[in-house]
């Protein structure tokens, strides 16, 4: 149960928080969409991918578990992409600029000064534009958001990563401001 | 300047990443508005204060500064403020309430998972409301964020706390949404 009284206590994760303030989950939504289904060059799948794997390191289950899902339903493959990311993606296919993209992600995620010029070089290096790096520190960022105000009150989340295949359709062909 | 081409050289911090991604700008914004200067019973200044705080253990110069200079324009006193942020509030008059809020918030800087129940009922103890413990724990996550934002792209910032005061009043009394 959450730290504080939500009166939706069968929604997890943030679900329950959008549902107790939508004066800030609406700005939350329109960020997510923006950033993970917005006209972009990286794909959807690309950039659950680093929204999952920030959440890995931030530790936060609930957002591990449902942007892993929604990744594997963008990239059509099984709900065991989830054991893939929290072992770092090694027998994922990749593209060697996604690889510099998630490196950028984890210095993100340990904190903004931990990026360097050379990080961005070694991803432009491998074909990352600007606003491909730029949308990599803010969804990376952002998670580190979201994890922390999903933790930060105590919501509780399925343990199962079979609960979340559903999530992950709903999040990956409807997205994030569907009612 | 920034690690990516923003062409517009002169904007410091998050200002030059927000006239360059006007998509993102707007739910950045529209949250910051909502938290720092929307309804609430903690007044924007005590909002504020968090958000300068939270900057600072950060290390972020930048949204230090400038949400310090906010804080210090919302409680009419000087840009010397800035100072007793960085050395802990100690000889700054605030309710025993916004001090067990502040504790939430450096628990929520270091980590979601950081924050206990304990933490929440020793808020509550001094009067704080769910609703307050909820925004505290946002406002914590949510500089978490734009500090990584602004530091991971490598944006500049002008060093002397005086440059500060001009963009301070403005964001304390136009806001987060004025064009």
């Amino acid at each position: 149960m959450a730290y504080i009284k939500l009166n939706n206590e069968n929604l997890p994760g943030i679900v329950g928080l959008l549902d107790y303030r939508p004066e800030t989950a609406k700005h939350r939504n329109g960020l997510a969409e923006t950033l993970l289904r917005g006209k972009s060059t990286l794909t959807s799948g690309e950039r659950e991918l680093i929204a999952a794997s920030v959440s890995n390191w931030n530790n936060c289950h609930f957002c591990f578990s449902s942007h892993g899902a929604s990744a594997a339903a963008h990239l059509e493959t099984s709900i065991d992409l989830l054991d893939e990311i929290k072992n770092g993606l090694g027998n994922t296919e990749l593209s060697p600029k996604m690889k510099r993209l998630l490196n950028i992600a984890q210095k993100v995620q340990m904190g903004g000064k931990n990026v360097t010029r050379e990080d961005i070089d070694r991803a432009r290096e491998k074909g990352a534009t600007d606003l491909e790096i730029h949308d990599t520190v803010l969804i990376a960022a952002a998670f580190c958001m979201f994890n922390r105000y999903v933790d930060g009150l105590g919501t509780w989340a399925p343990e199962e990563k079979e609960a979340y295949i559903e999530m992950g359709e709903k999040l990956a062909h409807q997205g994030y401001t569907a009612e």
